[in-house]
């Protein structure tokens, strides 16, 4: 099993972040084709107090392949277009795979 | 269910890195009580080109509560005191919850 996970630094208006985060961007990365698990965790906190981190959200693909596929996609593209635009600047992206 | 997320960066020896983490560092990480899972992903890329990060490691555990509990424990103390040993300029903790 394979994940793409995004890391998304605290954003400035958190309540606005998490509007466009929930109601637009997460349907939007929800249609991507192979995509087996949405999983969404909210930081809370670090062992040294306050995180400078908001959300890591993990998406699960079966292979490598697939979590490729999903990203060339039609789908995948719009919810990348849509990532751009709300949090571009405060999201990096990682693939990583279990061992 | 929440999590204990480790993010590493990419270290300067990988090799040397690797054999403490999985021989020395997992197995510590591993004894900690209330520890109900730990997953350790590498990172292979981003849809950019190469990451920074090298590891994700991810250690669930029930409850907020039991979480800390873990972590102030004497194997999670343990394992912390290994972890600033071998990592302590490449890695972040977060404490995570699933929405």
């Amino acid at each position: 099993m394979v994940k793409l996970v995004a890391i998304y630094r605290k954003p400035e208006n958190v309540k606005e972040f998490d509007e466009h985060y929930h109601n637009v961007h997460a349907p939007l990365a929800a249609k991507m084709p192979g995509l087996v698990k949405l999983e969404v965790n909210k930081v809370y906190g670090t062992p040294m107090g306050e995180s400078d981190l908001h959300l890591i959200a993990e998406m699960y693909f079966e292979t490598k392949e697939a979590l490729a596929n999903a990203l060339s996609s039609p789908e995948g593209r719009a919810a990348g277009k849509d990532l751009m635009g709300f949090a571009g600047k405060l999201v990096s992206m990682h693939f990583a795979e279990a061992l």
